[in-house]
């Protein structure tokens, strides 16, 4: 099959190109980017006509728990620790395999609709994960937390690698190996979990250094920095995605920038939960590749990466107090080809390139609340909602065309369940 | 005419009821709001039916330069004073009071569309700006922006008088002397304007402390503190609303808090144009009374009040490392009732109380990109996007229903208009 779009603004990601953004029409030929050219008048069988709107490579969120969107702002007034360990952890115990079915099913939902096409995820319940997000046909990096502590850790590990196998070659699902962090999981689980990642050939996601404390915690117990602890660890010979990474001293940025080791950062998050900026303008000029995560609902309120977007652009700038140390060209590319580096899928999605996979998104930026569009990138980076995100294609299949779903599924029937869920398993916060 | 608001669950913002938020039918009647019961069985002449939806006071803009909506977005990698010298001012001298409408026009629709009931406005232009207020029938605290600068400058002010006489005793419309602030204004000049101040019994309106070598550009001429220097100009003698103070010394704060000052923080502005994150935690604990502006589109991006209600939350957990220091509840009060007492309006409007004017919002966060709503008022703060904003109603006039806006104005016209607006005056800043 073929599909054109027609007359949109394209804004490629693509470093190659002379421009940031061009009038070209986009051909998508069994779900892969055929041509982009000023004029296509070849054979096509459908046409999406994008004239006024903007196209962009469909978002990657770089660190996601999609299962946590019963969880959604429910942070206010709570540090991390007291977060995780009365509001979260506590109800995420009853949770069943089923309802994180449904959980991940409404985030997938949120991403199409605010224009992620790949998530970056780390939950449990695997089982129901996967089919929320095999059902709804989004790409996904996906894995099971692995936490040490659970009784079942062995079997769960077992089963973990069975998955791996049952999924490979799969056009849309790749893994990760995801210990929770260094913080939760101990020596001996670390040494485990590195195995996996070198049997399969996988990168490692984990969470790192994401308050003050916790990084404290790893050199006392380490008796070294944390990237140093990575490195005797063995982490740094993998493929090495660490999220937040919101303190990382100047010795230790060195140390990762020397190894094949993304951040990816969760400013909303981290901001919610009190810990702080990271130094992402050093971070970069120290040569790590930086991407962006909204990481769940609970810490990040929402999935919509353009909110996201925005607010990492601001706060480098509020930091330095000098707006010219980031832009929003440059939180563009970690959302997009930055994160596809990341994920070990830049050959694959991040641009729109020719051979790549058709993962893109349509911006109608006509509507009155944000009327006019002066700079594009500017306005594509802080202006855009939800509601300005019109189509969303992944792998070349349309999922949402003109702000309406053509994938099958019943909201308000998910809408019910989800309030089943809250009121049977957090009752009690949700006051 | 009685209309009554059903079935809907109210945030009051009114300290004196027991709950932040709970169901109430609210009965208005001739614009006014005369009841608040729990099932209202008298007479109507039209019901609104709120069933699943949230009520709000309309939220108040108490920073905005309603002229600007075509330099939306303008402020990538510039600050402050490049983006005024460059980007701004010399295109702001090439438009005229016909232009200044239509920019105005295009924000009194953001902001109706957005959930904002009242701005307080400084801006040039003023016939143009007046007449799209007026037409819109959006509350406004209005002023002309005094520079000083212009040649004209005593005939501004004489036609600002008249404007103030004219317009006295109006519903919807008050005034406040705007200076623009101490860095463009010479000593005379605003003594000058205190003089209106005097005469008219009415509050000032000015930038001050916005950036760091502001304020030290202020001690050096004035050979004391900013605030020092506004109370030997007799400022302090008046209601000032303070826009930014990003940068106030404990000493300048506990003068302002020993007077009648509210500071409007710019936070998304402020952070835009690397002036910083002003320490609104300590301003509080000194006890200056706290409201919140988005500043004009060119640096806020848009009139949004959610999107920057969410932004400065998170600014002061971040900067305290400290979840606990502020949190949603403090910033819809900076939104609604602070800002009512900021503008000398607390008697009419920013709770719903009985006796209060009818402003007020309603929105429907039943959306599945932001569903589930398990905190009320932590949902309402950082995940509503301007198509959660279901029905505006200023003074009881319903202005926006279902999304629909029910005063005369073609969108597609209006936007047309801007387009030749920015043609002629931005060319060459567009690409």
């Amino acid at each position: 099959m073929i599909q054109v779009i027609k007359n949109g603004t394209v804004i490629t990601m693509d470093d190659k190109r002379e421009k940031k953004y061009e009038k070209l029409d986009i051909v998508i030929t069994e779900g892969e980017i055929t041509e982009l050219t000023e004029n296509y008048q070849g054979p096509y069988d459908k046409i999406i006509d994008a004239t006024n709107k903007i196209i962009l490579p469909g978002l990657i969120n770089c660190h996601t728990h999609l299962g946590m969107s019963i969880f959604r702002a429910t942070n206010d007034n709570l540090n991390l620790q007291d977060w995780l360990n009365h509001k979260i952890w506590p109800i995420e115990n009853h949770m069943t395999d089923e309802d994180v079915y449904y959980t991940t099913l409404l985030s997938c939902i949120e991403m199409i609709k605010t224009g992620t096409t790949t998530s970056n995820d780390m939950y449990f319940g695997v089982g129901g994960s996967l089919k929320a997000i095999e059902e709804t046909k989004v790409r996904s990096v996906f894995s099971r937390c692995l936490t040490g502590k659970d009784s079942d850790s062995k079997k769960r590990i077992e089963e973990f690698k069975s998955l791996i196998k049952e999924n490979q070659g799969k056009d849309l699902l790749t893994f990760t190996v995801t210990p929770h962090s260094m913080y939760t999981c101990s020596k001996e689980d670390l040494l485990e979990y590195e195995k996996i990642a070198t049997e399969f050939h996988l990168p490692i996601h984990m969470h790192y250094s994401e308050n003050q404390s916790e990084v404290e915690g790893i050199i006392k117990e380490y008796q070294t920095s944390p990237a140093q602890a990575l490195k005797d660890l063995g982490y740094l010979n993998h493929k090495l995605i660490l999220a937040h990474g919101t303190f990382i001293s100047e010795e230790d940025q060195r140390i990762l920038a020397s190894h094949d080791v993304s951040i990816a950062t969760n400013p909303v998050s981290n901001l919610n939960l009190g810990c702080g900026i990271a130094d992402l303008v050093q971070y970069k000029k120290n040569g790590i590749n930086l991407c962006l995560g909204t990481d769940g609902q609970g810490s990040g309120n929402n999935l919509n990466m353009f909110y996201h977007m925005s607010v990492v652009d601001q706060l480098q700038k509020a930091k330095y107090q000098d707006p010219t140390v980031m832009g929003s060209y440059d939180v563009l590319k970690m959302a997009t080809i930055n994160g596809a580096k990341a994920l070990n899928l830049e050959n694959k999605i991040g641009s729109i390139e020719k051979g790549k996979k058709a993962d893109m998104i349509i911006l109608d930026l006509n509507n009155t609340e944000i009327y006019p569009t002066v700079d594009l990138i500017t306005q594509v980076v802080h202006n855009v909602e939800s509601n300005n995100v019109d189509t969303t294609i992944i792998n070349g299949k349309v999922l949402m065309e003109n702000h309406k779903l053509t994938i099958e599924v019943d909201e308000e029937k998910l809408k019910e369940n989800i309030h089943k869920i809250i009121d049977r398993l957090m009752e009690k916060e949700a006051k």
